[in-house]
């Protein structure tokens, strides 16, 4: 049931130095960050996030999102890419000339989170992710990729019930269908930590009956210590495509803590597939490196157990690391 | 294939308590870890290790195991235990009168790694088991629990093979019948946190062949990251013990480092198994506060996310946690 070879899309860079950046915009140095990224670049990841065209206003700390861009340097092989929520992040995410523009789209699992965090209803959620893809039909641009937000669970709303994810996936489909593509893969989002890996391979067990072909992407939040858990249970239902987070930095609420968890942890990620038979493509010394480096800039010990338990290939193996 | 129940042994008072004051055996008061114990008790846990007779030169910070033991307040209902790696550990285990003295035996799946700890190679540690066993059926107990340590793998010569496994749980086996009893348990430990999920459930599967009716527990480590997932694995399994420490202290040789990983967390085990299904009997709110007492007593970040997440049961459920 294992995959024979997963894909890592390393979101570090972008939720890591975004949520670092709370309260203390210029915490990292623009430098700092394109030095992170020119470093992931040469560990063999595919994908790398860059960073987000938000709103500068509202996300101080991704103010620096074009000079980003503009900084690090293009290694062949590796897909740029970069976060936008609206019509006027993709602009200047397009404008930069630099990233992979895909065309995706975004639904969300609780109302009360979309409210809060874009100011939109379902209803309003569902019109912007139509103009969005119609502004991707604009530039030729299929759109084939989609999240769910919210998916297992919500710090507002609780629960979230399957049949609400189903819901998600059918709209996204429509959206992708009313602009002449065909939706190829959906990403489903922890985004606070709710996910058990029983609910993973239920949710992942449903949505490939309705949909076989459809791709199925994990973002785990490890907000409650299960994330890596919670990917064992992924690979276990075939799933091969991970969003991770260098030193398991970024995205949980409370991440104004020192040492408080964030996205699951690539480097801990990359080890487990090592060491059960699935390939990764990426070379987890260089990794963890990217790691120590992640921990410098940030200047407080990152969620990382790897980075200070040591890989295993210094020692004598039965089969090679 | 989960268990309908789990049965959980506390190790932090020992464990944790032991890797804290390397270095510093005076660091946690005799008073605080009798706290502990005492709010660890009313957690709805059914075992808990309280500390560890071993020798006070090599071991200074267990030096007041004696006083531990003597202070804490028992309650019915509640088996406390305690460790002991030889004749002269067992004796005083025993002579508090408080404690419940089971016939334990115990190998390790490195000889390296038991010359460094216990100054024996396989065969004088073979012997000792030996030596221990005669004492147990001296004093009427009989020799029904042993442990594997090292199971999965040792910093010292790296893959421990599951032979090697197979082997010592025979050798258990024989000692348990040469005093007139049934080897009715054995706990398998990742000492150095080299266990990755398939392995964990390979090795389960191969234990449940030969003996059948032999209950497997775990004792994990989370040393690189993947214990929760080794835990998750080991449900798969069916295994219904576990070994645990609140807070996710201990037992990690890089336990010098603040906030370095130690045993797998208990509340982070209660939770998974609360949202999987899985009976613990432990109030989880109650062991989110002995988690945060430990904090306090140690004063470091302790490893749980759980503690920094929270809990889910404070938000709208379908079903009750």
């Amino acid at each position: 049931m294992l995959p024979k070879r997963i894909e890592i899309d390393e979101v570090g860079p972008r939720e890591g130095m975004q949520f670092e950046g709370i309260g203390q915009p210029d915490k990292i140095a623009t430098a700092d960050k394109i030095e992170l990224v020119d470093l992931l670049s040469d560990t063999g990841l595919s994908r790398i996030q860059v960073t987000s065209f938000v709103s500068p206003k509202q996300v101080p700390q991704m103010a620096d999102a074009e000079q980003v861009v503009a900084g690090f340097k293009k290694k062949p092989g590796v897909e740029y890419t970069a976060i936008y929520l609206n019509d006027v992040g993709l602009h200047r995410a397009a404008a930069t000339g630099k990233l992979k523009i895909e065309g995706k789209i975004t639904l969300t699992g609780s109302e009360t989170f979309t409210l809060r965090n874009q100011r939109r209803d379902f209803k309003q959620d569902f019109e912007m992710q139509r103009k969005i893809a119609g502004l991707y039909r604009e530039n030729g641009i299929p759109v084939e990729k989609s999240s769910v937000a919210a998916a297992f669970g919500c710090n507002y709303e609780g629960d979230v019930p399957l049949e609400r994810v189903i819901t998600c996936i059918e709209q996204l489909h429509e959206i992708s269908s009313e602009v002449g593509s065909t939706l190829r893969q959906c990403n489903l989002a922890d985004t606070m930590g709710w996910a058990n890996p029983e609910q993973i391979r239920r949710t992942v067990a449903a949505i490939r009956r309705r949909w076989p072909s459809l791709r199925i992407g994990m973002h785990l939040h490890d907000t409650r210590g299960l994330a890596i858990a919670n990917v064992y249970a992924a690979l276990l239902e075939g799933v091969d495509y991970f969003d991770t987070a260098v030193a398991g930095l970024g995205g949980c609420p409370f991440a104004g803590h020192k040492g408080a968890a964030g996205n699951v942890c690539t480097e801990e990620v990359v080890f487990l597939c090592n060491e059960i038979g699935v390939e990764t493509g990426i070379d987890l010394s260089k990794m963890i490196e990217c790691s120590r480096l992640a921990e410098e800039l940030v200047r407080h010990p990152v969620p990382s157990k790897l980075l200070r338990g040591g890989m295993l290939a210094r020692h004598p193996r039965q089969a090679a690391e």
